[in-house]
């Protein structure tokens, strides 16, 4: 199992950029076209594609949609992911009514919140009571999930999950969560995002206003 | 400048962890409770804190309200950062909802949108044409944007803040952009975190098989 995250992430910008390509009419690509368009060096494509035993034709580059079928195969897209959501809140909402998921080969089948006034089984995606996920999990064989509950219910709701046999969860509440081994968990924090670039131009900010002045003190 | 990304997000996870603590009623906190909420040793609490001049009192810790005072000021949160929008589809209309980014100091002053059918200006925040973006910016001197368009778009939308003078860019958008050396840029990819974690689950299924044929085998 090849743990880098990194280089599971840039298989999904290569992805990405090829089917851009594809949509633009390309049949084939050369690896320094694709590095430019997922904003890494040609070097790190090519590793990155041996490193998977992808192989390319020095000459002739790659064939876009053989390359396409390979990363498919790797992320797991060559079957229909099923993903749940728990949180059918404004955060929550957005990803239902989210169209992108469908051509990336996931599919969220179901979502569930406590609030009754909530749910709904008359949209394309039902909204089901909390109670019912147990079963759905089960039933379904779900093993992906994305929490979009409040930060407070977070953790009570990955236990859960992880009781009703889902292994991997994508946490959009702005809280650090603790899951067993055997559950992979990720993070969308978009508070910290935010806090992360306010910071870095701030600090830019104070850097230039010092540059200025030093030159200033000069003159 | 302290470049690294990562310490600043701890530093992010601290100031959310000590807020529950608060709310919970706590005056004081020990670095190894603050470690154990933000998901690190207590050692990494330490020596991020040591890093910014933030000293605890070994015996007594520290204290919470000081604590947080001295993180806003270093994520700069000590005032207000008005952040603008671009794109109010599904994603950038629940940003728009979202109430948490007030209390981290974050305040979406605007979004600015193509279609003249999602412009408004009878909602608490107004979503303005696309065509005052540049106006905008420069009145209210914005340096921070999110970008929520569709991919297709994304560039030419972080071309046209660029140049108006925004300095960090948070994108939703499921692509990688180009940026001048003086803007910052960070991604908020669904996508992408989502096929991560079905690799990720999908491997370990993988492995668990082999480890089950294998001891199979053996008996």
């Amino acid at each position: 199992m090849i743990e880098n995250k990194n280089c599971i992430i840039r298989l999904s910008h290569y992805k990405s950029a090829l089917n851009r390509f594809k949509s633009l009419g390309f049949i084939k690509i050369f690896s320094d076209y694709l590095a430019d368009a997922a904003g890494v060096s040609s070097a790190q494509v090519r590793k990155d594609f041996s490193l998977f035993g992808i192989a390319g034709n020095k000459r002739g580059g790659y064939q876009i949609d053989a390359l396409l079928e390979q990363l498919n195969v790797i992320l797991g897209k060559n079957q229909i992911q099923n993903v749940i959501l728990v949180g059918a809140g404004h955060m929550g909402a957005a990803l239902l009514r989210y169209k992108n998921f469908e051509k990336e080969g996931i599919r969220i089948v179901c979502a569930f919140d406590i609030d009754p006034a909530k749910c709904t089984t008359k949209q394309e995606i039902p909204v089901l009571p909390l109670s019912e996920l147990e079963k759905y999990v089960a039933e379904q064989a779900v093993r992906i999930a994305i929490i979009c509950v409040p930060a407070i219910a977070a953790q009570a709701t990955l236990d859960m999950l992880v009781k009703a046999g889902v292994k991997g969860v994508l946490n959009f509440a702005p809280i650090q969560l603790k899951a067993p081994e055997d559950c992979s968990l990720s993070y969308v924090n978009v508070e910290t995002e935010l806090e992360n670039l306010i910071y870095k131009v701030n600090a830019r900010e104070r850097s230039d206003m010092i540059t200025r002045e030093k030159a200033a003190l000069q003159d």
